[in-house]
């Protein structure tokens, strides 16, 4: 993966949950939009679990459109007419921030010897920048799935960082089916030999078991009624059945292409930290057992979006989200919008979203 | 894997739906309770994915007790006493009935040589089985799942071999997520060294592919409020996380349970045909595209029987099949049983289902 991101490192080694600290943390980001004077105008996205910085750029391995080009752009809902926004790499990933990929003070790649993080570290990489860039207060922070999260614990830990907080198809905490799901793609990649126990940097890559990995994740993004609409029982380019263990169906056949296309983008050990992070998300628990507590006397508005196609965070988290803000007092809109796409549909074509986003960022 | 099941060998090849025939196909079985001087007593217990014929007495390698006892003895809801309760391995499988691991008639065993076998195969090795015990109608066939399926089909394809058809958390075809999540287990296999191309017996068996396969199944058997219930976000024998990659939570600790213990029962190839033949069942396709056409003139009695927190086999596929069934005429109760286990409800200590049972085969 050679390419070559924009990105800075921390002047100061950043404080880890788990103790400890990362030194020199290098964070990859990418910005659209001009910052005001004042710097007012600044919005930070943060991604999710495979995402990286490239929202609205071509990302620099696939060639792909950035993933949120449908809502971040000059007049789109997030407009960068009039917003400056930042989306930076989070550490433990693999897109220019500092990961398991990345080499330590020794000369070789961290591998597992980088640090288990959780998100509440991502975020303090993250305002770590937003510091080294001069931007005191931000106009909003804005993510979904593992974004959502970030956006809830800059709000929760740095209270007076934003004076917006949207988050879409997230969550407060994993619940134990999120952990299984995460441990059953964790124990894919582990198992196959060419992990080497995260020493494989230089040799022979764990494709077999990330793409597993994400293979599924992938069931977990999408709704049963979403594939059976996408996919149903529809062969995959022939007439009848194989009777052999060829990709017969079109599902099939779009599996395994989505799990054997992320290997070529995304780092296994990265995936391995990423989610362990967010199966140890719990925002209660890290404020005294009370999530009330946790946004207690913070002076930004909430939106909180669900879809009710979502599985993977289902409505009832934003709700219980929710009524935590109202018991803190504080100002919340939360919307459950009906989309057909399960948990992606906060990537996808969705007007109601665009049209949420846009009023709440405005 | 060294045993000694009670089986036969079928006297003529069996017919497959995908070509060709299985010759010298071995039934491996197990009966409860005496066959009636009439053979009006015999009920017909298919199993499910991963079951097979010890349903009342202990597993042969694992010592455990069969899978039903608290369904199957005398006194019991299906009562050992008054039935002769018959179970057999289905083809494919490897608890003695002809499979994959089976020795072909070249000497070495089938591995993937082993003809893609349908559901429909596997009960006609089972109507194979009656023939040759002499048992020319049951007084029921009962399957839960997979077990279901074989139901639904001797229902279908030889109306006239059972009175009573009681169906458990089955479904009349496989959805595009439940294709997904058996091709997310049969690719872990595969992606395992030791698969070899199915080539592994008498060498290392593919054992971690095997595990990851099964905690993916495992997590479609439980409910997402199931698992909270029994494990939430509890950590596992530790007063704090350990930020490491063991298996803090608890969820984990049971999903590596489940995977390894599996692979001590179970053969991998075995696992991918059995899936692929569930891949493949669709009643209604097998019937000119009419799930009713299938059932048209049958002169059997139905019971179907799901679970509210079933979300692999939810009640609205119970519910698909008994349209069918109102539309052919046939007899047919239908029961939603609440019960918390998910789809794995059937298996387990649900009272009410124990009632329905008894009441319908009786």
């Amino acid at each position: 993966m050679s390419f070559e991101p924009q990105s800075l490192t921390l002047p100061d080694p950043l404080p880890l949950d788990g103790g400890g600290t990362l030194a020199e943390a290098r964070i990859a980001y990418e910005t659209y939009g001009e910052l005001a004077p004042d710097r007012s105008n600044a919005i930070l996205l943060c991604h999710a679990l495979t995402g990286d910085q490239y929202v609205a750029s071509n990302h620099p391995l696939t060639g792909k459109p950035g993933w949120w080009e449908r809502m971040v752009g000059p007049g789109k809902p997030i407009d960068t007419d009039r917003y400056h926004v930042i989306c930076a790499n989070v550490i433990g990933s693999c897109l220019g921030s500092t990961g398991p990929a990345s080499i330590a003070s020794d000369g070789a790649p961290y591998a597992m010897r980088f640090p288990v993080i959780t998100v509440r570290d991502m975020v303090r990489g993250l305002v770590g920048l937003l510091d080294a860039l001069g931007i005191e207060r931000l106009h909003a922070v804005v993510g979904g799935s593992m974004g959502g999260m970030q956006a809830l614990s800059l709000a929760a830990n740095w209270p007076d960082r934003a004076e917006r907080v949207l988050v879409i198809a997230s969550t407060s905490r994993h619940s134990a089916q999120n952990i299984a799901f995460h441990e059953l793609g964790r124990q894919a990649i582990m198992a196959d030999p060419n992990w080497r126990q995260g020493d494989y940097y230089g040799a022979d890559t764990p494709d077999n078991g990330l793409a597993v990995a994400r293979m599924a994740a992938h069931i977990t993004y999408l709704s049963e009624d979403g594939l059976t609409a996408k996919f149903g029982r529809n062969l995959q380019d022939r007439p009848e059945k194989s009777f052999g263990f060829d990709a017969d169906f079109q599902v099939e056949s779009y599996l395994r292409y989505q799990g054997s296309g992320f290997t070529r983008r995304f780092d296994a050990n990265s995936y391995l930290y990423i989610t362990r992070a967010m199966d140890y998300f719990d925002l209660a628990e890290e404020h005294g057992g009370s999530l009330a507590q946790a946004f207690a006397g913070g002076p930004a508005r909430f939106c909180l979006v669900s879809f009710d196609s979502d599985w993977l965070y289902p409505t009832a988290e934003s709700r219980h989200i929710v009524h935590a803000l109202n018991a803190a007092g504080a100002p919340v809109s939360f919307v459950e919008l009906s989309a057909p796409f399960g948990h992606d549909s906060f990537l996808l074509d969705v007007p109601a979203l665009d049209r949420v986003v846009k009023g709440f960022v405005e």
